[in-house]
């Protein structure tokens, strides 16, 4: 979470992200929306406002803000409770853009029922069957990490495999994290490059492979930071190595993506978009 | 991500997630509206739509299953590129909340100055220092995960410890993906009780450290799945454990929260505002 630090020299303005809950949805969208104006601000998450008491707190703070800084700020704000939205609103001096209310009044009319109003999408979730699958699948992700292990591969959703430093690690943590998918990943090193095969242990499971790449001067840089001047981080080394690579998974017919200039969150969308894992058909 | 099944008994809603990203934005938000309602709906994630000829496929797509559902469909967008919003307005028979539009024209008559209606938070983002000091954090909670090593700890952000299974790797790296914070974890395990004092090697890092407790009951649980009938997993040894660490932290003043019935999001946003790391006062 990048804040950018106050700025004495113009009007600083504040970005809250307030939620009862945890705040990641307010400040998930809020930032998106943040993002398109090249505008400096404070940003400031403050999660679990789940009773008036708390609430008044945090008015005062937001109204002290608005002192300070000159110009009122702005509230993302996801609140389920129609007391607290109501306090906020009639109290606060700021911009209070109120997420949920929004969306919940038209949508009540759409479904012809009401929204239940209650806290969390999080709330006592640790027992749920999903949760319990999201942590297994980061257990799993974590023994399978970096080919440390070829047992279990059946159980895997998806094996990344690609040259070491092309993103594999922080991929499979992602998708196992955010979307609950078994993911091992496969380092591919010069042994594989000399018998020009794909590791003999993931043959059996050709359909679940996915490959990542790297533009070798960007590889070349990558590597440089961890081993600088050796071999490994060469950039006639990567060249190699990234072409080799490349042209093994071309023979074996498995789909690749270039990780050079994209977001692990990039990476894994598209991964999940080629697999159509976990996304139902429109 | 559990997209509920097609029940052919009653009408069944689909709600789209669409976006010219990776849909992240719009599917973490829409879900959160839509977990106010007690509805069965099939949810689908439609990401990268950056041309019209795209959006038309989409809207295609879009106003098939508005005939096949018999109700229309429910579209969560955030999509910056207007010609492509007003296809979708005019072409689409479905309920399009355009999340983007509602929130940046207030915001752009606010701040006094127009949005840039660029493509994606997480464009090129790869080489910009935030991006990489997250997948540094990564690299770093995943070397330093239970115990592995006590090199290095003096750049950590956050040193997690607790019981065996008490929820230290999850938090770990959701820290470290999610916020860029560099997490060692640390298991307390029979040497530590009996000693009754934290791992030496902790001492000098009072300050970072945090600890995740759990109840006994729900820990011997989650070990049984793992080793079933064993002395690590046997209740009255569940017991014991999670009794000598809290007392061990209590001795040592280390702050700690129980992870019960808690995910993953609410254990790391606590510990952030325990920790205030990263966090702008208001």
């Amino acid at each position: 979470m990048p804040f950018s630090a106050p700025n004495d020299n113009k009007p600083q303005r504040t970005v809250v992200y307030l939620s009862d809950g945890t705040a990641i949805t307010a400040e998930t969208f809020g930032k998106a929306i943040m993002a398109q104006f090249d505008m400096p601000a404070r940003q400031v998450r403050v999660p679990f406002v789940d009773t008036l008491e708390k609430a008044d707190k945090v008015i005062a703070q937001i109204n002290a803000v608005h002192e300070k800084d000159g110009v009122r700020p702005v509230v993302f704000m996801t609140l389920v409770n129609n007391e607290i939205v109501k306090r906020i609103n009639e109290a606060c001096n700021a911009m209070v853009m109120d997420m949920f209310s929004m969306f919940i009044n038209p949508l009540e009319a759409e479904f012809g029922v009401k929204s239940h109003h209650r806290v969390g999408r999080f709330s006592d979730v640790s027992k749920s069957d999903t949760y319990r699958a999201r942590i297994d699948a980061i257990n799993y992700s974590l023994m399978h990490d970096d080919g440390q292990t070829s047992r279990d591969l059946s159980q895997a959703d998806v094996i990344l495999i690609g040259v070491s430093r092309s993103g594999k690690t922080p991929t499979s943590l992602y998708l196992a994290m955010q979307h609950g998918l078994k993911v091992a990943n496969y380092p591919l090193i010069p042994e594989d490059f000399e018998r020009m095969q794909l590791p003999p242990a993931l043959m059996p499971y050709k359909s679940k492979l996915f490959g990542l790449t790297i533009q070798p001067e960007r590889l070349s840089e990558i590597r440089n930071e961890r081993r600088p001047n050796s071999r490994y981080a060469d950039l006639a080394n990567c060249r190699a190595e990234v072409a080799a690579a490349e042209s093994m998974m071309r023979r074996a017919g498995v789909r690749w993506l270039s990780t050079t200039t994209k977001s692990i969150e990039e990476i894994a969308t598209t991964i999940l978009q080629e697999l159509e894992l976990h996304q139902a058909d429109l």
